[in-house]
């Protein structure tokens, strides 16, 4: 009998070997662990492409290269049959892990794999999909290949350079990738049942739960604010209490009611990650800060509303110590719903298991993101080692991983080759 | 009639030239007035000290260096009688102001100039000191000047270097003085009468209470320590709030105590002025903060109840959160008492000017503090616009520099030559 998870594991094993070589600057560090850093369009990328594309042949598979990049391995169904999508990305950040993306490529593959193994015959054609970028390390962009499958990429994109100037374009077309051909790639929505990711959890939920799978309620939506307080430095010691335009002292109260907002809802998260401060001498009262806000829920309607709030606390705030404040909102995306169907599919599948089928909103954006322009979306979680991810020791245990392929082989079989 | 104010101004702007020119980074702001930069040992210093020699012989005063660089010009008193000490520092911080320092020995050597002028004789000798350096910017050491005199000289300091790697023996020797001889300049106490130190406030509260002149209670004592609270990092989408071991948060309730703590009081002043975070990027938990506290208070009991309240809260902070702390007291300073005695004399000469005789604590350190291990001290404080020092704006007017002079001439006049 196969130790599905084993074989997933030792698979993962070999494409974490697949990384760039550890830089100079880590020379002394030549014992330790560099973890994984494969990047789009370079000879990483290629190298982790022939690996998965033989265990896509193996397994049957059709393997073809589209001009986004993106490795598609298509096992057919009957004549005339809708595709279900199942996948993820290929492409790590540096000195990141060996389960982020690459997992969710690998484990619906093996569940194919499992399937013909136990000789189901689907009725419906499957696409695994091995997305080239979705981290957005290498260019200031990321997701080109599911919004190529969506119709939704920017062809502005290709203009960005990487830290070495290199445009996106040129590096796809190095890579052997036509990329003009992108919006030819745009998929007939009436013909796709639906996209499946497989993920690891990147959070602390599921370990904390005593779950090896979840199901996704929701991909956040997000919104950043850049905050400035301005006010007035002195010296410390000179300096009365009354009367001082202490940015930090402002900033102080806006970091706690970002927390306490956060704190107070089920499912928003809000942090303050970024903080600068001007002069920033132990004798001198600050006169500038700096900051950011973060705030993700799946509940647009909630961030939207914290966001609001956090402005005008901000703005009392700034008033109670005389300081100027600007407050911009710098980014925003708007939460992606998983389709509750399928969702519901998945979570019996989970619960096939011996899992609850824990439901969870995910924190992090991922392909799926932007594939729900073109299709149902769902998404499975798999537990993960102290929640840690984007790290050498990012973790998920071969017998997770053998429960998330049944749990994909269970969805599956039991889905309706139509919604 | 003489406009001495006028005088002390037109002297002031004159050694406001006697300064570094402007370095080449700043070269593209010629026309921007760049401020004093006058550091101890160097052509400056010298040049300053030239002329500040050709005022005291024009009033009379035989004038001297001594090995610690103070320029001493003394006014003899009657045979026998002991010696009233009045002065500053000549030295400023990198673009710093015309008042800070200098005016302090300007102010009771033209206070000398009127009483002569008025044909008044003091029953006891004044020595006006300009000390070398008070501001600490050349070498990492201070009020060597006020030490020599009091015997308080740690010769250790002789090796520290400057940024281009000379020693403060070596400066000292270039200089034309003979540093071995330093501990041979301590002062006999018995034939002192005190010390009478002149200074800008470098604060608001004159100017806020409409006073051209204050009386100083107390140089505060001063503690600082260094805070590290150490959580975990995470995804700022994936983590809960709940169980975030944020640091940041933490950081943001502690600076919020030092502030109320310190707005508790009358005399406290609390300050975080430094903070770095770590990893400081807008979707990560913040893991690491490094923060400073200042604490200054004319009480030492509660200053020093202060620190141990924070130290105690902090800890309280760290556990709630889940975070390590470290919290050293890096550096303390006991307050500095000014001699009651002296104090209400100097008092009662500024309300011989028509002020209040308000008094306040300086939250900043003066060579007074050192000459109090000599001496009884009492300072003078002068209304500054806007509470700034250290800086080009760093203005006192020639009115309230009058008004000063006419303090120390009737504080001169009625001191008894004997406490």
């Amino acid at each position: 009998m196969i130790d599905w998870g084993a074989v997933a594991d030792q698979r993962l094993a070999e494409l974490a070997q697949i990384s760039e070589p550890a830089s100079n600057q880590d020379g002394d560090q030549k014992g330790s662990n560099q973890g994984v850093t494969r990047l789009p369009f370079t000879r990483e990328h290629r190298a982790a492409l022939t690996l998965l594309e033989s265990w896509m042949l193996k397994a049957g598979l059709s393997v073809r290269l589209d001009d986004a990049g993106t490795l598609i391995g298509r096992q057919a169904g009957p004549r005339g049959a809708a595709t279900l999508l199942m996948g993820s990305h290929q492409d790590s950040v540096r000195n990141g892990g060996a389960y982020d993306g690459i997992m969710g490529v690998l484990l619906p593959l093996m569940a194919l794999e499992k399937l013909a193994h136990e000789g189901v015959k689907l009725p419906f054609a499957v696409e695994i999909l091995a997305f080239a970028d979705e981290e957005g390390v290498r260019f200031p962009t990321a997701l080109m290949g599911p919004r190529a499958l969506a119709g939704s990429f920017d062809p502005a994109a290709l203009d960005m350079q990487d830290n070495k100037g290199q445009s996106l374009q040129q590096a796809m077309q190095e890579f052997g990738l036509n990329p003009v051909a992108i919006p030819s790639l745009r998929r007939d929505a009436s013909q796709i049942l639906g996209y499946v990711e497989t993920h690891i959890e990147q959070g602390p939920v599921l370990e904390q739960s005593g779950q090896a799978l979840g199901v996704v309620t929701a991909i956040c939506g997000i919104e950043r604010h850049q905050v400035s307080l301005i006010g007035q430095t002195g010296h410390a010691g000179t300096l009365p209490m009354k009367g001082r335009r202490d940015a930090l002292v402002a900033a102080a109260a806006l970091i706690s009611e970002v927390n306490r907002i956060a704190c107070a809802s089920d499912e928003l998260r809000g942090t303050v990650g970024a903080l600068q401060l001007w002069p920033g001498v132990v004798n001198a009262v600050p006169q500038q800060v700096n900051l950011t806000i973060e705030l993700r829920s799946p509940d647009d309607g909630e961030r939207e509303q914290a966001g609001q709030a956090l402005q005008a606390f901000a703005g009392r705030i700034a008033e109670q110590h005389g300081l100027n404040l600007k407050m911009v909102r710098s980014y925003q995306q708007a939460a992606q719903a998983c389709d509750t169907a399928m969702t519901a599919k998945l979570a019996s599948a989970v619960q096939a298991t011996g899992n609850q089928g824990l439901r969870l909103p995910s924190g992090a954006t991922h392909d799926a993101s932007a594939m729900a322009d073109l299709c149902p979306i769902a998404m499975l979680f798999v537990r993960c080692k102290e929640g840690v991810s984007h790290a050498p020791e990012e973790e998920a245990s071969p017998a997770d991983m053998g429960a998330a392929i049944d749990a994909l082989c269970h969805f599956l079989h039991h889905y309706p080759s139509q919604l």
